[in-house]
């Protein structure tokens, strides 16, 4: 395969890859693969694999972390970082993330099946915590290696939903939470490039197989718990009730329409949950998250605002106290101008015809952790099924899949030319 | 103690009985005993033994609730059943259930001390599980006794959080889940009596220790699926979005504000569970419960249509599917007039003064099941602490409880002469 030329092979045998790793799953009947489980060791082991078949030098870092190494055609050259995570949402699609791993891994296996080295030195991370399902935990993985121990030492103490520290399940993985460890250098860096599915109708909606990110929009995620008063279902008169869950109702409505006001803002409760919920007992407590995003800050900002002075207003009125917690929270990353430049030059050259789509990113991407100590850049690949993502109905095509390994493998090949 | 005389010495004796018995809970922080746990079957044998020391003989029924006998003075005599539940709702209160337990065997152990026998048998049922917090199978004892084996076979696939499925538990604890057995004869029965913490506010604000229930309200649960479509949190906009989360916190007002039309209708969340629920995922799957409860069927009966017309309507505007399954229903159970009245003069004898207060349960007990069979009967015991019940604050006193005592054992003394 030479520079800019479409191989649809190279696209099957890479939504091949991708089906197969989707196996390792910490579910039998869907896709869930989250920190540290016997299937999320299971894909590191494979992804490992695959990087020593493509002539890396392969580690896994102290968060369990997998990063594969191609040196440069000479020595003293800066290292390319690129990279996405192999965790997964529960019940997520198989795309996600791994995408942005197995690409640049397919990339390097034919720069090495030519003998090829490039410029600067190739470095792959295969992040192991990005979404963060098991211990809510977003970014864990980029965070420690652009930062250090120092970024993950306040987490060890949280627990799964089983109860599980993390850093008890670390220690079962054959990890040692205790180790301390220094963040990236960033003089060492080029940049970091990563190659992700668009997780939205943007791409599919104008029939376009791959874009540029301009930014990644900034976001939100607040806890909120909710103390009503617990009472028995049949004897309490409806007016005398301090309903922990009906008044988290109304806070969920209104956050999604606060949320709804238009432009690039949008608001998600994706937990909740009654504590000791039983049918016949009005819920004393609730929890919630509330996800909230915009692709500048003051928008963001101002919704966020009105969101909790909204749920502070309905818990007055309900007499049940409320608590909100920001357990979260991304500035929002613009993407290096020369970079966008690059990415879409080498789309173009795989794609003719047409300059290449400039977008947002509404999905928050390890990129944005990256983009505190180097230039970032993405390039994203269109999302079929509608748009779908962080569900099983997620899917690239082969040949967008091989669009995206041309237009990345141009890319190297002309970095720092 | 002679017939209606109170003695606080009972009452104190009482209280520390209920307070050891809430000791013996599947959570070293609250008190929740539910059916067939460690604690559980503690808390079984604690009671056979309190039994066997007021002189009765036990026996444990096929699905582990614990019958105590206490001879009737002559033979042939008909059997006077009392009872009531010793699992709880997840962190509960320590007298719900329990004090019809422990109220009738005080009587017993009394009457046994004095070597008095009365004119029936006495046959105190413990029953092993009323609220249903582990499977979801609200009165599941008193089912089995009333109607034998027929009534629980469909239950024994049902399911616990951890999965453990309501057959294996019943033979971890040693029972035989496939053991066929027959129910109650109604013709050995001469009634069945209840007693029972209030659970609601009304003979506390009226001053009142003890009250007759004239009439328990109809019930019905039903299981609600709300299925909307998941997707990535910070991609989909708000337009596009069906949020099986959003269009169940709609629901949930609908059914609070449609439940809040006055009288004795009320309507209850307990449950609500997001399907693989993650921070930054559009809720695919939300499941909730309804529990709706009225003193007549047809308010219940408009109340159940309203509701859950409105929440078809709810689904079909957001775009989302709904399945609305009926779980558990009670029809309204009315006590017998005969035992009202004499319940009401042994309260009369006890607290002279006033006539007894006369009030409905909107609570469902296992009177409601034995009411299918015999004419049943209900004493209410007045309830603490603001009339909060199913919650860890709920409480009766020390003398509230001796005059219950002295109560029912002036009943019992007056049974049948």
């Amino acid at each position: 395969m030479s520079s800019a030329t479409f191989d649809p092979i190279i696209g099957r045998e890479f939504i091949g890859r991708v089906r197969e790793l989707a196996r390792h799953s910490d579910s039998t009947t869907n896709y869930t693969r989250t920190y540290l489980t016997p299937a999320h060791q299971d894909a590191s082991g494979r992804i490992a694999q695959w990087m020593r078949e493509a002539g890396m030098a392969v580690r896994v870092d102290a968060v369990g972390s997998v990063l594969g190494r191609y040196e440069a055609a000479a020595p003293g050259a800066k290292t390319l970082l690129m990279g996405s995570h192999f965790d997964s949402v529960r019940n997520g699609g198989a795309f996600d993330g791994v995408l942005g791993i197995l690409a640049p891994i397919a990339c390097v296996a034919e720069l090495h099946r030519r003998g090829e080295r490039i410029a600067v030195s190739i470095e792959i991370a295969a992040f192991a915590d990005e979404e963060g399902a098991r211990f809510q935990t977003s970014f864990l993985a980029s965070r420690a290696l652009v930062h250090g121990s120092g970024a993950i030492g306040e987490l060890l103490g949280r627990r799964d939903a089983e109860g599980i520290p993390l850093a008890e399940a670390m220690r079962a993985a054959g990890l040692d939470p205790s180790r301390e460890f220094a963040g990236l250098d960033p003089a060492t860096l080029a940049a970091y490039v990563e190659v992700h599915i668009e997780q939205g109708p943007m791409l599919l909606n104008e029939d376009r197989a791959l874009g540029v990110v301009t930014s990644i929009a900034a976001g939100t995620r607040h806890l909120v718990k909710v103390r009503g008063e617990a009472g028995h279902a049949g004897t309490v008169p409806m007016p005398m009730r301090h309903d922990a869950l009906a008044a988290a109702a109304e806070m969920v409505l209104a956050i999604e329409s606060r949320c709804s006001a238009g432009g690039s803002l949008v608001g998600t409760v994706g937990i909740l949950e009654v504590k000791d919920g039983t049918g016949n007992v009005i819920p004393g407590e609730v929890r919630f998250t509330a996800d909230i995003r915009a692709a500048d800050e003051e928008t963001l900002r101002d919704a966020s605002r009105d969101v909790f002075a909204r749920c502070e207003a309905i818990a007055k009125r309900r007499g049940v106290a409320i608590e909100v917690a920001k357990t979260h929270a991304v500035r929002s990353a613009p993407c290096a101008g020369w970079l966008q430049d690059r990415i879409a030059a080498s789309i173009e050259r795989v794609i003719p015809g047409a300059p290449a789509r400039r977008l947002s990113s509404g999905a928050g991407h390890d990129a944005m952790i990256l983009a505190e100590v180097t230039d970032v850049g993405m390039m994203f690949v269109r999302c079929g099924a509608g748009g779908v993502s962080h569900n099983p109905a997620e899917t690239v095509s082969e040949d967008d899949a091989a669009l995206a390994i041309a237009a990345l493998l141009d890319f190297l090949r002309h970095f720092d030319r």
